[in-house]
């Protein structure tokens, strides 16, 4: 259980200390202001472009795949990265072409898809060109139980048929968002666990219907493509456009949402010390009933409880990645679940508290607090709810014993 | 101790409740329509006029006003009405003419405005056909200590000039908003708590410059005018514009949080029933992993959970009501504070469940949970946080020790 | 719902605080005196008989039972009463002869009793002459399930042999325990509510095995007669001990359940509040790193959090005992849950606070909170555990929208 | 940042994990009846003594000690150790001779003591044959800030007389404590940090008198030798007996602390591990309802949460653990601090949830669980109440940003 950053994790660290400082956080105000100008509430803005290239230039790009495609690096070279990243979520992450769904959809191309869909597919996302989604929750069924999805994906000759209704379909809104990865059931017959497909689906296909962007709290994550409600009617597509084989959905989602947990952890986490950065500076820096909220018991204890928290968060998730690296993804799957259960409710608490610390400022868009704390909240609903992960541990845990 | 609804309570009340199922809940999902489509995200739209109307026609209007201006009802016989109001808090509040700040601001007429000005801005207010804010919190100062509160009344041969910068003045970004009652120091050198005073400042006053709606996480809250950022910028009044003499700001702000913070508390415990009621819709029709939600022990647990805080907290909340009846405001001080510590806290976690309970559409614009969510979490804020009560009322528990 | 208190409750308010300044507070360290003393551990000291011909003296004797038995008060009557003496739990309701498990007891001897049997052991009791036992628990089923229970009742011409083995069985090691009332199956076969039935049996009953005393977080409630494990070895008693009839045995344990309930919640809020008194007093009189505990705002905070959590459990005992005494115990069904899993949960969280407040003191023997705590604690699980109750209001909750 | 277990550590958990197996889980049993059985109910018993002998001949023994005293272990080499200890807490860390408060005096003797008194203490308890207490705390100060510390060291002539009250003195209840290190003030005029000083006082001392044993809750920690108060009569001592100068006891206190507190989680740990097996044990074993507790999603979520925490936990340490190693204990000064905040707090809240799956087995003798959450709760205050670390955590935090 090493957990030593490398070397060239310390100098990919230093590369991207550099960029945060020079470009990510002066892009900040930068990003707001154009986000409040550009006419389609759904398109990215020039800032973001910038950012990318400049990434790009600086050969940070990319981080979060293993492999030939991407960056090469392990999840413990990726984890420190990453969460360096959560202390910008809206522009970092983006910039270094790291950004989900996209980085989940381009696993899923990379590890799953033929030759064809990653020349058409997975090279332009690759190159930060085109933006994706991944069409799994629908509203009308308990999605975090996947063998309930229940959009068809029928066989007719040559093609298949898509039908069905998806919510809060992360990126869709977005008009660049050009290609949907939609799971379905191609034989309602077969084994639960057999029953489900995933498919490529061109956004420009007839009978694909992006209905309305779906918020969380009040936001519409405008800035990265929203939360898409879609209908799949009589939506036709070449049978070529099937990922893998019929029935493999299941087994694909389940490969696509361990490594998209522990980015979400990481970044989590970049969040959070965001949050105890901003919760010390106002503390020292407001006075109230005579003396500075620093001063106050009740404040220092948030401030102490919070780091208290992140150290124990950090090293779970860096235990985890070391896990993924050495013993795949199936030998951490406690430890996933373990980090998904705890950094999105521990964070959740360090921004309300630093919320609290900054009075109605907290709430406000004048910081990033109240969007950031909207972000952790829905990761204890996203990829399953903290209920469900929390049974399956259990129940493993229990096995021990019968 | 005696919280049986009188007579005239239970024929309110069973007004309320037809007037509520036969018209305020048919017309929620009117109301998102029209909001929707609304040119000026800050107005109001033609449901709520209609409401109001229909309200009045029946005799629910002004609940909220003790007097001959109002409806004379005593807070014990308010606070069930105002408690159904607040199962839809959107809606149901306003078309009673009984929505803050508007309430608070009439109170402050009632009381301290001479005939000039209840008869100029009170009786409008009434009848519900202009509305008000109340400029009190300030971006740059620890509003929850109002002596800190900076913005300058200064007196100027006939007229008072007013400098200073405001924030999360609700409803002042409606252009309906006619008046706004500013808080300021009139004194820098008195003693602290004569140092501030209320004035009186229509919207179109030279000087008054509304820049923007706050949000509150994500939320503008366009629907009642937001909460507006205003400046004031030699604005120039009339002398006579000041309310009561100079010097009382400090005791009027005082005199106007009391009755204010047991409304919020009122209308929090509905939004909790309106709560509990979608937790348990939701689980009684949602399946999941082969059983109805309803049958989980954990949902079970949020639902007693749920019930027995709201027990408590309507219990105290009616018990503060009982004391201002018959011991006044001061009388019901520490009940007061206490209530303003424990109902936002506890609907705020009522809420939380209910949202986790309905999946991705808890935190989404199809419920309106995320949305209460929001509002009660910005009662631990709003009307000074959550710390500062609690100490204040622990120093006068250990004031009996001394 | 009205809970003033009338004329009788305040003369008895006032007689039995004047008893508690007088005779209770001052005998509270000769108690602990008298039991360190003793030489049998389980027996009763004599400050304590003292005591209760004191308080018989003055008129404050049997409160807890309503009719003509008892002194024949409400349950709104006696909660205010009851309150007062837990808050010196140990000598005030023994004192009062109010002191469980007596009292239900006797409840059960004079709802239930025959002649016969409220002349034998029923009259004793209510002088205070003998104490008794409600033999129930058992350690080898989940006895919060009354069903559960094992213990054979088995008819034997004239008599009724009883084998079994009970723990927890409070009151029992103290030899003046005469006689306990035991729960078994008289027909295994009955459908399952009618299969119990409750048979008094003596304590001198050949086959009647006191084992040992059973401890609470290391406290063997000596004082009161512990908590014992009691074999029933083919222990035979004559026919005309069984109460009521054959099957009754599940209704009057529910029956006998509600006053316990709510008795052991009202002595509870005694509890916090003596808890809250002596961490205010030890906060003003203690200091460390330069200003007197009071002075921290994180005491602050638990002192508030007590007194609004002590404010909303009170309100809602008195409106359950308001609600049994105009609807019966059925019609206060739900509230009783409430308070049940409300109560000790609040109080062990503020005797919490109270014992950090204390510093190492607050775990010791030299203050009455850490064993206050462990009785608390011990009701998390007494009764049944939370867990039951919570499941079962939630199901009657969630009945109203099947 | 390497936390990988090296071939010596792996060597000494498999053959302590043997010891486990073979001799300490079946000697518990025994050890509890031979406690029931011993007269003097502070001594240890024979059991305890087999152990040690057993112990010591497999080479388990005395591996808290760092340098040629003792095992020459380092903080990682230990803590996968001690952890196992934790298991059985009252048997295994005495049988290693690793037992508090000896280890922390041995270290105090290693680092601190003269070659006089290693030689006539130290080495009696390197070898496991008389026991030693550390006499800090007093009633009447808050002790939590050694500077407080009252108890007068005063020189005259050759010796030193002490004058003083301590309690909580831990294992000083056993006639075999032999000597106790007592601090108190050589001069009350030096700067704060310079008042105190460590002394020499063996057990036989006149004016020495050990007056009683203090509880926690209803333990007396009576096989450990209980918590005595001591008071300090005129008892005289040659002044050779001073460890190292005067004025270093403060320093000296500080320096022995680090290690006591990372001891007592590694212990912790090992503690919350037993509870979560004694859990699931219970859960699977036990039926309510009419299916086994394991089945109840509640329990579920306990057994998940726990071990989510105790994961967090242990990286923690282990962290904290190669920080002394590689840094001293000063560079670990955070995270010292850091795992005293976390882990009493979160093993007790295990210990909670498997005492309540136990019903009221778990606050019973029956089972470890009652006992071992008050050896928790315990160190939320021992060694600095949680309060007291948390500020001085968080002012470090924010001097980053002053």
């Amino acid at each position: 259980m090493d957990f030593t950053f490398d070397a060239r994790t310390e100098e990919l660290r230093e590369k991207l200390l550099a960029f945060m400082a020079e470009h990510v956080y002066p892009a900040e105000p930068v990003f707001h202001e154009q986000l409040a100008e550009r006419e389609n509430p759904w398109t990215s803005v020039p800032v973001v472009e910038e950012l990318k290239a400049e990434a790009r230039k600086r050969g940070l790009w990319n981080f979060f795949l293993p492999g030939e495609h991407g960056a090469g690096l392990t999840n413990l070279q990726y984890a420190p990265l990453a969460e360096i990243t959560g202390r910008s979520p809206s522009l970092a992450p983006i910039a270094l072409n790291c950004a989900a769904p996209d980085t989940g959809n381009m696993e899923v191309l990379a590890m799953f898809g033929n030759e064809q869909q990653r020349k058409q597919w997975l090279q332009p996302l690759l190159d930060g060109e085109i933006r994706s989604a991944f069409a799994m929750t629908e509203p009308d069924v308990a999605s975090s139980d996947a063998r309930n999805i229940a959009t068809r994906i029928r066989r007719d000759g040559a093609d298949y048929v898509i039908n069905g209704r998806k919510w809060y379909i992360s990126g869709a809104m977005n008009p660049n968002c050009r290609i949907f990865i939609v799971m379905g059931k191609t034989d309602p017959d077969a084994e639960p666990h057999r029953q489900q497909s995933m498919i490529l689906v061109p956004r420009d296909t007839p009978g694909v219907h992006v209905k309305r962007g779906m918020h969380v709290f009040g936001y519409t994550d405008g800035d990265h493509g929203g939360h898409a409600e879609v209908v799949f009617d009589d939506a036709r597509v070449p049978a070529e456009n099937l990922i893998a084989e019929e029935g493999s959905g299941f087994a694909i989602a389940q490969a696509r949402l361990g490594p998209g947990r522990i980015h979400h952890c990481m970044r989590l986490i970049g969040m959070a010390e965001r949050a105890i950065e901003l919760m010390c500076r106002r503390a020292v820096s407001r006075e109230a009933f005579g003396k500075a909220l620093a001063q106050q018991d009740v404040i220092q204890e948030w401030i102490a409880e919070a780091r208290v928290r992140v150290e124990q968060l950090r090293l779970l998730v860096l235990k985890t990645a070391w896990l993924m690296d050495t013993k795949g993804n199936k030998g951490a799957h406690t430890e996933i679940q373990a980090i998904k259960i705890a950094t999105p409710a521990s964070v959740e608490w360090i921004l309300d508290k630093a919320i609290q610390t900054h009075g109605a400022g907290g709430v406000s868009q004048d910081f990033p607090l109240a969007e950031l704390w909207a972000a952790a909240r829905m990761l204890r609903l996203a990829d399953g709810p903290d209920e469900v992960h929390k049974r399956s541990l259990a129940r493993r845990e229990l096995k021990r014993y019968l």
